[in-house]
């Protein structure tokens, strides 16, 4: 069935697409910020060949060739493309979105690509989810057929079992057919789940190394347990950790830890992860003091997962009545002053991905204003949220952009406008500067160096609005 | 979906079924077993004219127009067209199965009706089901767009609640978003469920003249309840029901009842219904003679469940342990040959439906030999269990056919071999009246006067051969 | 254990009891209401000898023997003792509460019967608990060895399944060892559940004959469902009814209803029962006006269980958001008014009991104020809604006395303060007639002729005042 | 209550016990089995003064004063008390065991400690139970009022939580009430459950030093998760770990862990415990050499729960189906017998305790032959199983008494028959060493100098026997 409708989905890109296409292009009139130390440049010019930067510059500073077709944005502002360290791009992993999706998980993916790429998000990395779906809609999209945000992926979260397990949601497990509840937690577990947490760190090296062939990105490990129940244990030992990223290394692979508490956090950062998801969740503890020296000096990068006052505001009174999660509040918000007092390298984050209406529904804890978890705005929220806790709009930026390149190791190529990267370029109605909700003021987005046509994404809603149920 | 599956469906009907249509028909040379009270007819011709039989006899008594199509099947068995008095043609009503066909109901529903079709029986009566989609099948059927069993149907059991209901299964409703709950539920509700048994006679009453304005062919109502913790309870009081009787007689449409215990039965057979879905069922307690007499004297059609001996054991092995289970088997049969000795009329059901393999593997008593509920396969075991219990094979010939039809009324158009009828024919390789099984040896179905193309059925399988996995 | 507690208890009895105790009693001075159509009598005098009374008038028409003792009550109000149709002396039927006092029922019941004296509820009928300590316990209060409200009982709710069954609540079924499951099950059933719904009325007659021998007063049976999920089903069909109420009849014992709905509660009142339990519970539909002219003119007991207003406020408010709970609210109440408005003869019922602390807490339903169900004070908050339905105190009273004595057909010996009957008498500081509230300034208890030490009782709290949980 | 039934049960120790008491005991005849490394002392005499051992030997060495009592037991043997590791004297732990016993859980422990005593097991190692009721209970037996096995006690497995937790078992919470759950759970986890997994190795140790002031006498911990799906997660981080052995170290008690995993194992014994319990529990995943030679370099003590061939039949039969328990299995058998050939010191622990009829009718698992878990015979078993699988009959009986002894510091008082040791003497009718299940043939039991009455033991049976149930 995704052949079927990846066609028709080839044939709207191709009429959508094909008139914004050019092989030379100049984007004229902006201020530039660059994602670099550089001053922004006012008037600014980046003159783009094929999918990449050739020149950028004031107006006066570059030579504008004939053949390019002009761009005029005059009084905007040109930002390098968001780049989120932390997206989920197939998330409603319930009973429900499972089995409604079956087969045709890459119909949910490339609504999740679209919808991300109209934000201004162009790379995303996918820390969890189906791999082969994943996969196919990647290469789709690497290849031009289909429209969306890059796509980097890690398949499982290796140590852990599929979405429908105690690791993630097992309560419907006597509900459904073992038949589908194993075929469906295999597109995720992928031979990398629970079991390597009982074997010698010999054997799950070479797990690992095995893994790193079926076309994922980079490795996800547990360091603590991810089910509620299961957060402050340890999932892999300091052994396993670093034979994992010792596997990882060996195969020019980025890796990066899942923990919840402050022994796997220290564990992670000590066995040398390059980045660290929601680092500052760690329960009811704060992280200590010598964690957060280690963390600054390795350079770790802290994905974390911040709350605007709002946000913080609603969590709070949906949870009032649970001691244990509002202590757990407070600690969060401390963590992350604490990492930024002590120059911890923070990306941005934002765990997003698309929710069915018939999920929201399930809880309010799933709707609610500035979630960060809303595909599309949650990057926006992120910001915003850093910005209450201190963090200036240009280290917001830089966070949103270039340390995640760095963080994932492709910070040759993203991250940054300048020549020779690729063109992925937001261009904003007003100043990031001056108000950092501004990023969600998008006025174009250019990606390897074409523009991107916003009206008509997601091309095919099968998930955002209400989608699921109109069909019916 | 619909839309586009039915044109792909209508499409293939049209290219394989054109060549088998001519004006004139003429079957020549089957023993004819017409349903009636005549004997077989050796070496018989039955001469069909557009979707009616105009005459039939020894080939020596009829003219065969010039202009007719011969059809030879020398030496085969010629009889009506088989009926259904109980299928569920959407029965994966199971979390699975409704998720996975959610906007597509249409497309299992066609699946049934042509592996119904391809087994030789030609009109199905569905008992309960997802309205709009049977509704919308049906009518693609009788247009001729759409080829399958032809379709009458009742829609809810009225009095009961949805497939995700405690009248049937609730046990995963908190797994299930509630809009899914609500608008899955309401496609068989309809407005006669649960909430009607509170009301007055006269309030149901005009409820039920409502409702058969839907599109439902005839009434099916609780007169006990149908989950397995409300079996021995009376759903509709004895004043109610008679108002549902009343109602739908006022309608033009036939009415039934399920019926579970001597109390709910006794009360339905006073009430007048037309038929009684598993009239053998009565729980512990045997039918008292004074039940037996007024359901023979009052015609009541009896729709019963009878086991093969084959499947008696298995259900016996499966049920070892389950005490209050293996209490009940006896009843049921004692109860089936009391209504035999009583000349009770016997009408042909299955209660059969198609399952996924993901839900047959839930429990072996889904899967087993005999299972009179194997859509396709059932009306056999049915005809070899009623043998196997002392009823003549023509008599059972009858029970499949002329008795279906006059317990629904519908014995003016089918259920016999006549002048005038339709022509719903079923040839056999091999005598049923010899041994009742060889109705399974299907050598051609001709419905409506057109010769079906067996081989070709089902065209587009969803659910039979494991098509749901497949699809993955 | 049963035998050496009640020894305890005995001696405490004995040792608080003697002294009050007199052959001859003279009650001088209080208002008397003697629940007769007699005006109350002012400054009058009841003369009691041994168990009953001898006569009652105003003081100057009474001659007081020399002998007899003399209770000084002048300004005081003397009512007969009150009588409730519907409690249940062990009520804490959840998994905690039948495994705290499995072996020992006996404490909690007689726990409830004295909390129920002291309030000045001198007779209870319990409807629904299980037989056999029940039956202990009121062997010890008719015996004297035990003080506590005269006990009359039925036992199960013939129909029903025991406790830990759908019929109450089934819920820890998994969670519980199928022996302690069956044999506290067997402790209410007593081989009148619902096995019987699946029989002839034959079959049922002789069960009913069988069960009245084993020391039960009354049978209540079910005429609908008691489960959550059954209340709008009938359960026992008409004929069944009529055979239990003839087989009880004939046993010379009262009969009653458990009825929920319209149609149950019809089938009861044609089939002559004397009581129907919570007549106003009728679901979404009210009493239609021919079943109201029914229960009049049968003279139907009807033991209505009314809300206060500031508890139906309470309810309203906790069922907020349940809208099928709230819909039925205004029918309950307007099926009281308009029972009153037919002259249906209303009996005192508060189906309550007492609940540990544990079990209170598991929802604000089972506590908020003017809770009916709360043992010791439902039968105040009884008379204060019906006042507010419009019902007159004197009426009142009489509901709460002498049709309860009608109904259960006891009123040989109970129910009116009249010479000749049994001297149960509650001696109230304040005027019930002026605030029907005053029922709960129970100055004085005298049952059978002895007064009360109501100070002492309950004598050995397990369940009050988290008596469970004070004894970890 | 406990304080009553104490009283009873005292009086009942005094009288049946006081017989047996005498300042001076000589136990003469029986071949002695020291339990030290000397050769067995055929016809040997045992001379106690009070409570110890005052001289051993050769009937011919030893010289027994005139006032002495003589006990002839000629041709039996006589070896040390047995000392099981690994107990749970309160083992019912299912929500009816804890409700049934909740406010005199005493009844239970003392129960299983006579049980014990009576067995030969004249000191038991209680490793996760109720702290103050067994804090009572080991006070009760060690001043003489009650007769029991010799108790040391950890209370918690520390960073675990209660018996309605996920922990152990949770699936019942939601039908239990709040107050209940919490004050159950309080009883075990005393301020040392999960709470402690999320806290820095500084903070343990401050809470490890307070809960050691509670009367406990060792501290167990979980370096591995506990519940079954937590058994592969590491649960304290090995900085954890160490703290905690520290924490213990300083305060002079033993430290123990619980391990189901190669890398919890090894990190355990590199922190430096006492004693890993069910060592040979690693999973699918065979204990490495290197681990297996850092345990025997280590001497720690290995409590292993080895299975005989019967029972190891009986697993595999029920277990049949259950592919990864039925992988573990040849492990655990792998481990046993490759740390037997590194001379790991192996010490008895049965992980036994009395279960109700109600629990072991749960599952087939907890009873069928041979179970370890079976207090009162699981040491035989266990002795049974370690012969099978090739350790010599001197070794076993070591490995049950002074390994024991030694991994636990007693070894200055118990484990073995010498001078200046208390007398605690197991005297068996045939040979342990010629058959080691012998030790099931117990002739008498001498604890502390004093001869048991073993025919009256237990005393006052509230589990065994169906106790329980029978009570009803």
């Amino acid at each position: 069935m995704f052949r079927l409708l990846a066609l028709v989905v080839f044939l709207v890109w191709t009429s959508t697409a094909a008139a914004a296409q050019s092989k030379s292009l100049a984007i004229v009139g902006a201020t530039i910020i660059d994602g670099t130390a550089r001053a922004p440049i006012r008037d600014g010019v980046i003159l783009v060949e094929g999918q990449r930067i050739v020149s950028i510059g004031a107006r006066s500073d570059i030579d504008i060739p004939g053949a390019a077709q002009l761009i005029d944005v005059t009084g905007k502002y040109a930002i390098p493309g968001i780049m989120d360290a932390n997206v989920h791009l197939f998330f409603d992993a319930t009973p429900e979105g499972l089995l409604r999706f079956e087969g045709r998980y890459e119909e949910a993916i490339i609504e999740a690509a679209q919808i991300s790429l109209k934000s201004g998000v162009t790379t995303v990395f996918d820390s969890w989810g189906p791999r082969q779906p994943l996969v196919n809609v990647k290469s789709a999209i690497n290849s031009g057929a289909v429209v969306g945000s890059r796509i980097y992926l890690a398949g499982n979260i290796v140590g852990m079992n599929g979405p429908i397990s105690v690791d993630f949601d097992s309560s419907a497990v006597d509900y459904l057919s073992k038949a589908f509840v194993d075929r469906t937690n295999d597109l995720w577990v992928q031979g990398v789940g629970r079991e390597l947490l009982w074997q010698t760190p010999e054997a799950i090296r070479s797990k690992i190394g095995a893994y790193l062939k079926k076309d994922v990105d980079f490795i996800k490990y547990a360091s603590s347990g991810h089910g509620s129940d299961t957060m402050e244990f340890v999932a892999f030992s300091p052994d396993q950790q670093r034979a994992i990223v010792d596997a990882a290394r060996s195969a020019g692979a980025t890796v990066q830890a899942h923990t919840t508490s402050v022994e796997s956090l220290k564990i992670a950062v000590n066995a040398g992860v390059n980045l660290v998801q929601h680092c500052e969740i760690t329960g009811p503890t704060p992280i200590p003091e010598t964690t957060l020296q280690l963390m600054a000096a390795s350079k770790t990068a802290c994905a974390a997962l911040p709350y605007t006052k709002q946000r913080l505001d609603f969590e709070r009174e949906q949870m009032s009545g649970i001691d244990f999660f509002l202590a757990r509040l407070p600690v969060a918000e401390e963590n992350i002053r604490n990492m930024i007092a002590h120059d911890v390298m923070f990306v941005l984050a934002t765990d997003s991905g698309l929710l069915s209406v018939e999920t929201k529904s399930r809880s309010p804890v799933l709707s609610g204003e500035e979630r960060l978890s809303e595909l599309g705005k949650g990057h926006v929220f992120w910001m915003k949220a850093m910005h209450q806790k201190g963090m200036p709009a240009m280290d917001i930026l830089k966070a949103a952009t270039g340390n995640v390149a760095r963080a994932y190791k492709v910070d040759g190529e993203l991250g940054t406008l300048e020549p020779g990267k690729i063109a992925d370029i937001v261009v904003l109605d007003e100043s990031p500067l001056s108000k950092i909700e501004n990023v969600a003021k998008v006025h174009m987005v250019i990606k390897e160096g074409r523009v991107i046509d916003l009206a008509a994404l997601p091309l095919n809603p099968v998930l955002s609005d209400g989608a699921a149920s109109k069909s019916n």
